[in-house]
């Protein structure tokens, strides 16, 4: 019984380490470790390559580093019918919270406005409406969205959600499935976008969404680079239609150099940091999980696949 | 009976119509209206000129359109002895849980380095302690500083308060008076002016109390100008003992162009908007406070003068 590491990051022997130290009964080996392949039971991914998995047999369980499995399941060769964990926990929903409260405040209070009218030596006294009066809508209801949209409640504004199936929020109107998006979206001026990445919702932050916004709205898209069509929403900027996106995920990531939102006037670019998994509270959360896995016991953040995350 | 009305505002006619409509039977007037000094019973300013208030013999109460009273008492010519009512209320309350919220979610979430960093087109994924693990301090805990201590808990931020005098307050330390002022610095990475000025406070924010924060905290002052030496601060961040700090208010409003504040690249210079005052709901409560004296009722906002706030 043996598990195995794939982090693409200078951190990966520092994770060898932490989960070792967190599971000593279960020997852990980093990818490029030699390693039987027929000892490997578990595997903890993020971004694992295309086919990699397909060469332990005996594979038991997949661990994804994050709170999407999208990266998991972007491997073709995947093998079937094998579970995926997901990794949540209070320190990603805190950071996740931290994040979107920010930027949604940033926005509502019109920072970016107030930041150049500083470079100018400009005294820009805006009035905005205080936040019950300002409507900000969350898409993606899951532990994230929910705790996100509670936050946005909690300070003041007037949020709703939506999602794939209706559920019950307190303080916060939901919306369910694709006959309610056109009105979620009609009362949204700060959209938050939080869904999970699946072939429903790939690319669903487009030219067609963005039109149901009201003008001058402003988009945070705080979940996958796929959910967006960069050209679609560089369309709606430099029309005018939207004000601002604050974006933190992007199809390729890095975000390449000569990719337009790193200059664009209307765009902040943040670099995937909206809720950055810390390695020591994540890899607590993970080795719990593997823990429970081996034990039987029952396990939340198992993704039912048959929705996909 | 009629009421007199002082705010340097190109808004200053509707403010007067507004007032009107809500107080129908109460005649109201500008200040440069011509008008029978003897007939005057309230005062409705914002900075009114040192001298003018004591032209009224029957004045009766001074209505300050804001939640601080220093700019009334700045007036070394107010006559002594009468009553003075702040102006606070749900707007102002939460406008300033706003900005409070937001600025020191933008400190601690190093915004200022990712921007930097997005100028540079440079990827940069800094890992923060989340909120549980950032120490932020209130100093002033009245109505808006208690709202804001209480709404960077919600966030989840490790939360303490300074205050003249020691109240109880959900989930944030309380430490009071003099004595207590170094115990409550030592501990504070992101510090938070929310107090009233008064002789006591005038310069509160100087090199001494810098020299208490821990290296690497920021101050964020939202209460006035006074309350700051601006030299000190200045000292204290190009030594980089501080880190940075956001500042809504001045000793000279609005900031004159040549004051090194604007394009200092630690310091974030807002325009006196933390809480500005809306017309529509400030006017409400402003009325609803008149009408209250008037009619010999309670008024919460009423100034206790030994206090001096």
């Amino acid at each position: 019984m043996a598990l195995i590491i794939h982090v693409g990051s200078s951190r990966a022997q520092w994770w060898k380490e932490h989960l070792q130290s967190l599971l000593p009964d279960v020997p852990c080996f980093l990818w490029d470790d030699p390693v039987d392949p027929a000892s490997i039971e578990f595997a903890v991914v993020w971004k694992p390559p295309v086919g990699g998995l397909k060469r332990f047999p005996n594979l038991r369980c997949i661990v994804s580093m994050g709170a999407g499995i999208d990266h998991v399941l972007a491997d073709t060769e995947l093998p079937a019918g094998i579970p995926i964990i997901r990794t949540t926990g209070p320190d990603l929903t805190q950071r996740m919270r931290e994040y979107v409260c920010l930027h949604v405040l940033r926005l509502h209070r019109r920072l970016p406005e107030i930041e150049a009218a500083q470079d100018a030596r400009e005294w820009l006294q805006l009035i905005n409406p205080p936040a019950p009066g300002r409507r900000v809508g969350v898409m993606g209801l899951g532990n994230l969205g929910a705790d996100c949209a509670r936050a946005l409640g909690l300070i003041g504004f007037d949020v709703a959600g939506w999602a794939r199936t209706a559920k019950a929020l307190d303080g916060v109107e939901v919306f369910a499935g694709p006959d309610e998006l056109p009105a979620f979206l009609g009362r949204t001026e700060i959209l938050v976008c939080l869904l999970p990445l699946t072939p429903a919702t790939h690319g669903i932050l487009d030219r067609h969404l963005f039109a149901q916004l009201p003008a001058g709205a402003s988009v945070i898209n705080v979940a996958r680079g796929e959910h967006l069509v960069d050209d679609d929403l560089l369309a709606a900027l430099d029309s005018g239609h939207l004000a601002y996106a604050t974006l933190d995920v992007f199809h390729q990531e890095p975000l390449p150099p000569e990719h337009p939102f790193w200059d664009h006037p209307k765009v902040l670019v943040t670099p995937h940091v909206g809720s950055l998994i810390d390695p020591v509270a994540g890899g607590a959360v993970i080795a719990a999980n593997v823990r429970r896995f081996i034990e039987g016991e029952p396990i939340a953040d198992m993704v039912d696949l048959d929705k996909g995350y």
